[in-house]
C-alpha cells in the first residue's frame, strides 16, 4: 500500500494521475497547505522541504520508503510497475529529458506567472511580464515539440503525466490556445483519459 | 565521445564536472548564451527548449544520443558509467529525490534571486524578498539534511554536483555562511575536489 500526502496543486495531482493510471492501490492523507499542515514534525519527517506531494512505500524492498518530489515519485512509480517509461536506456532518457523539462521549466515558471497573475498581493508588472513570457515560450516549445510526436516522449509516459496538470491551468496565463494546436490536441486527449479523470479530483 | 554544449552558468557545470568526476573524454563546444548561441537552428536541434547545457553521446547504443536537461544528462552519464549513482533503486531513488529538489527548487528559486538581486534592470523589492527568502529557506532544508549525512543522498553523488555551482554564487544571495555550518562543510569539501575545479573552469 501507498501512502499518497497531498493537496489540490498540479504538483499534488502528478502523482495521484500516476497511481490511478498504474492501477496501485493507495491511501489519501490531505495535506492542506492553505492551513500549514505541511510544517507539521509528522510530515517534515516524509518531506524535509515541507512541500506535497510525497509518499511513503509501506511495501517498498528493505521496509518502508518515503520519497518526496514530485519526479523522483513518478519515477520510482514507474520503476516498481514497469510502467509508463521504457526501460530501455535510450527510451528511459528521453522520458526522464523532458521529465527534468517539466520540474525545472514548466513546473517553476509557470508557477510564478499563477503567482503574479493571480495571487501576489501587489501588481509587479515587472514580474507579470517577465513570467508571462517566460510561459508563453515553453508552451512553444511544447507546441513545436507535439507537432512531431504524439506525447512528449514519443509514447505516453510519466512526462507527459507531469506536464499535464500545469498545463491545466493554461487560462490563468494568457495563453490562446488555437496559437498553440498541438498542445490543445495532446491536452484534450489526456483529458479524456478516465485515470486522469479520477486523478485529478484528488484529495477531493 | 561525449559532445558538451555549455557556458559558464551554474547548470553548464554541473555537466563538465560529472564529466571530469567520471573521467569520460569530452569535447567542449562553447555556447555563448550572451550572444544568442542557443537559438540557432543547428543548437535547437539538439535543445528544442535553446538552453545548455546538452550533450550528444556520439557512442550510444543504437546511435548518436543528444540529451539536455542537467538533471537528465547527469543520470545518463551516471547510468553509463556506473558512477556516482548507486545502482539499487532504494539508493537512486534517494539520490533522484535530491537532484529533484535541486531541478524543481535550488535551481529556478535561486536563479529567481539572482536575476532580481543582480540582473534585474530595475529594483523590484517584492521580487527580491520573495526569493531571497525562498533561497534562505532553501539553504535551511540543505543545511538541516546535511547535519545528518555527509552529502545530499548519504555518499557524495550527482545530487551534490548539480546542487554545488548553484551553492557556489552563495555571495549572490546575501546568505551568511557561518548560519549555515553544515552546507559550508559540504561546499568546502566538494571545492576542493580536483574533479570539480577542473570543471568548473570549462567551458574557460
Amino acid at each position: 500500500m501507498i501512502d499518497l500526502y497531498t493537496d489540490a496543486t498540479p504538483n499534488g495531482r502528478k502523482v495521484s494521475i500516476m497511481l490511478e493510471e498504474v492501477g496501485l492501490p493507495y491511501t489519501v492523507h490531505h495535506i492542506d497547505i492553505g492551513k500549514g499542515d505541511q510544517f507539521t514534525p509528522a510530515f517534515v519527517r516524509i518531506n524535509p522541504n515541507s512541500k506535497i506531494p510525497a509518499i511513503v512505500d509501506r511495501d517498498a524492498e528493505g521496509g518502508p520508503l518515503a520519497v518526496f518530489e514530485s519526479g523522483a515519485i513518478l519515477v520510482y512509480l514507474a520503476e516498481i510497475t514497469g510502467r509508463l517509461m521504457p526501460r530501455d536506456r535510450r527510451g528511459r532518457t528521453v522520458v526522464l529529458q523532458w521529465l527534468m523539462f517539466q520540474m525545472g521549466g514548466v513546473g517553476p515558471m509557470f508557477g510564478q506567472a499563477n503567482h503574479f497573475r493571480r495571487f501576489a498581493k501587489e501588481q509587479v508588472p515587472y514580474a507579470i511580464e517577465r513570467y508571462t513570457k517566460e510561459a508563453h515560450r515553453l508552451y512553444g516549445v511544447l507546441d513545436r515539440r507535439l507537432a512531431e510526436v504524439p506525447f512528449l516522449a514519443g509514447d505516453y509516459s510519466i512526462a507527459d503525466i507531469a506536464t499535464w496538470p500545469w498545463v491545466a491551468r493554461w487560462e490563468w496565463h494568457g495563453i490562446d490556445m488555437a496559437s498553440i494546436p498541438n498542445v490543445k490536441r495532446w491536452f484534450d486527449e489526456i483529458s479524456a483519459r478516465p485515470a486522469v479523470q479520477r486523478g485529478r479530483a484528488v484529495p477531493g
